[in-house]
C-alpha cells in the first residue's frame, strides 16, 4: 500500500481574488447576485472591474483556500488547479507555496488568463462573486497525478469544479484513484446556484460512493434536496453520505453520520469583516481534525475557529497561524 | 490667473505594494533593515518575494497614498506618476482612478515593468520595505503636464523622486511651473536614508524656495540637520521653510511655522496593525485642511486622524471613507 505523504488533497478553480467594499447600491446597480458566486466572462470582467472600488489582490479559489487552512493548521497538504504563467497566476503560486503546500500543476502558457474572483464586500460583511474562471477552466484529468492521489489520505474537491467540463473529469479521476488506494473523498458543494445547476449529477456522486463525505451549508443542502425544510434535507443527507457537515453561519453545524446528528456551537465573532472564506476555513479545521483522527465534535469545532479568524479580516486565507490559534483555544492537533 | 481646478496635486514614485507578515528573524536573514525603505534591483526584488510569505496585493506609493487619501477627505485631487501598461500597472490605474483623483500619465509600453514595494510587517506593526522602482524611474519632465499644475493649488512631491534622474528633473519643473503660477509647494523627506542621499539637495530646495512647505518625521528631520536633537532642528527648520510639519508616530506632532511651534497629539489607536502609509495619510490630512484654509492645529488634527485610521488595517490606502470618518469626529471639511 502507498504511504500517505499529504493529509489532505485538494483540487479546485484556481482563482486570484480582487476584492473591493462597496455598498448595497452598487450591486444592485451592477446586477450583482447578493451573497452568490455568479460566473462572467472577461468583457464583463473588464466592465465590473472597471466600475468597482479600488481593490485589494490575495489568492484565492475555495479548495485552495482550504488547503492553505490544513497547511496553517501544520499538516501535510497538497493542491492541484490550474493557473496561467502570467501575473497573478505567478502570486497564486508563490502564496500556496509559501504556506508549504505541495502544488506542482504545471501552469499554463497559452489560453486565457489566470482566473480572478470579483469579490464585492458589502457593509454586513457579506461577500457577492463574480468568477471568471479563466485558465482554471482548462484544469484536466491529465493534471491528476496518480502518485500524488494515492499519497493523500484525503482528496477534498470543490462542486465549483462542475463548472468547466475538463475539470469535471479530473475530478473524477482523482476520486477515482483515492478510492481504488483506500482514501477517502470529500466534497463541497460549494453555493446554492452550483447546486441547482448540477444537482443530479451531486446526488449520483454521493449515492454511488464516489465522493464519502459532504461539506454544505444550510442552504446548498435545501437546494440540493430542493425542500425549505431543513430536517428533511438533513435525514436525506444522513442516507446519501457517510458523513455530512452542514454549517449555518453563526448558528454553528450540524454534523451528520448514519447514526446521529451532532451540533456544535460557531466561534463568537465580534465583527463581521468579510464572510469570504468562511466555508473554506471551516472545512479546513475539520477535515485537518478528521486527518488527526479527532472526534466529530472536535473537528467541527477546530472548523469553526478557522470560520471566525478568517472572516474579521478581508480575504479568505488565514493571517495568523491556525495551529497556533488552535493551541491558545485548547484545541492542539 | 489660471482657475484652481485641485485642491493638491501629487508626484510620486508609483508603485504597488506586496505585504506579507513576518517575524523579525526573517528581516535579519533576509537583510531587510527594519523601518527603512531599501532600493532593490529585479533579482534581488524576485529572490525576496521567493523566501517571503504569502502576500497582499495593493496599490501604494507614498505621494500617491497621499493623493488617496486627499481625494478620500472629499476634495479635488490629480496625480502625476509612471507605470507600465501590465498587470500590476493597470491596477494602480484602477484604484487610484476609482477614488476620484485626476490620473492621466501614459503608462510605458516599454521597459522596466510597474515597480513594486515588497512591505515586510513585523508583530509590533512596523514595516520595512525594499523597493524595485521599475516603470516608476522613468518618470520625465515631458509627464508633467504644465496647464494641470497651474490649475492645482498645491503641489505636493516625495523625496524619494530624486532617486531616479528623470524623475528628480519632473519634481523640479513642477515646482518651477507651481511657483510661476502662485501656487504652493510641498515636499515630504520621506525616508532617513533617503535624507541621507541627498541631504544637501533637499537644503538646496527649501532655501531657494523651490519648496514651501516641508513634511518630516523626526527621524529625517533630524537626519537632514544631522542632530540627535530635535530642538535644534526645528530652530534650522523654522528658517529655512514656511512650513514644517514634524511627526513623532504617537507622540502626535509639531507644526513649524516662523512665529511659533504648534503641538497637536496623535488619535489613540487600540492596535497597530501596520504603520505603512502612517506618514502618506498624515500629509493627507495635513493637506486637505490647507487646501480649506483651516488653521494648523486642524489641519494637524485631520492629518492625526487618517494616519490612526491607515495603521488598524494592512496596506497604505484607507479603507473607509477620511470625509465620513473626518464629520465622525467633528472635522468636517
Amino acid at each position: 500500500m502507498t504511504e500517505i505523504r499529504y493529509d489532505v488533497l485538494g483540487l479546485g478553480n484556481s482563482l486570484v481574488d480582487i476584492i473591493a467594499r462597496v455598498d448595497d447600491d452598487f450591486l444592485i446597480r451592477s446586477q450583482v447576485r447578493k451573497g452568490g458566486m455568479t460566473l462572467i466572462d472577461e468583457p464583463r470582467a473588464e466592465s465590473l472591474y472597471g466600475s468597482m472600488g479600488p481593490a485589494t489582490i490575495i489568492s484565492g479559489g475555495s479548495a485552495a483556500n482550504t488547503i492553505v487552512g490544513v497547511a496553517s493548521f501544520g499538516l501535510a497538504a497538497a493542491y492541484i488547479g490550474k493557473v496561467k504563467a502570467d501575473t497573478l497566476g505567478r502570486a497564486f503560486i508563490h502564496d500556496i507555496r509559501a504556506m508549504g503546500v505541495g502544488f506542482d500543476t504545471v501552469p499554463a502558457a497559452e489560453g486565457p488568463a489566470t482566473g480572478r474572483c470579483y469579490i464585492l464586500v458589502t457593509p454586513d460583511g457579506e461577500r457577492s462573486m463574480s468568477t471568471y474562471l479563466g485558465a482554471s477552466q482548462n484544469l484536466a484529468p491529465a493534471d491528476v497525478e496518480e502518485a500524488l492521489v494515492r499519497q493523500s489520505a484525503i482528496v477534498y474537491l470543490e462542486g465549483y469544479m462542475w463548472d468547466p467540463p475538463a475539470a469535471k473529469e479530473a475530478f473524477v479521476k482523482a476520486s477515482k484513484i483515492a478510492h481504488a488506494a483506500g482514501r477517502r473523498v470529500a466534497l463541497t458543494l460549494s453555493d446554492p446556484f452550483c447546486v441547482d445547476r448540477y444537482r443530479a449529477e451531486f446526488l449520483a456522486l454521493m449515492r454511488s460512493r464516489t465522493v464519502d463525505i459532504v461539506f454544505a451549508n444550510q442552504h446548498e443542502l435545501k437546494s440540493l434536496y430542493q425542500t425549505a425544510d431543513l430536517e428533511t434535507a438533513l435525514e436525506a443527507v444522513r442516507s446519501d453520505a457517510a458523513l455530512g457537515i452542514v454549517t449555518r453561519s453563526a448558528e454553528g453545524c450540524l454534523v451528520v453520520t448514519r447514526e446521529e446528528t451532532c451540533a456544535v456551537a460557531a466561534f463568537p465573532v465580534e465583527h463581521v469583516a468579510d464572510t469570504t472564506g468562511a466555508g473554506d476555513l471551516f472545512a479546513a479545521g475539520f477535515l485537518a481534525g478528521l486527518a488527526r483522527g479527532a472526534d466529530a465534535a472536535t473537528c467541527a469545532r477546530l472548523g469553526a475557529l478557522a470560520a471566525a479568524e478568517v472572516i474579521q479580516h478581508l480575504g479568505a486565507r488565514p493571517q495568523v497561524g491556525l495551529a497556533h490559534l488552535a493551541a491558545d483555544n485548547g484545541l492542539a492537533l
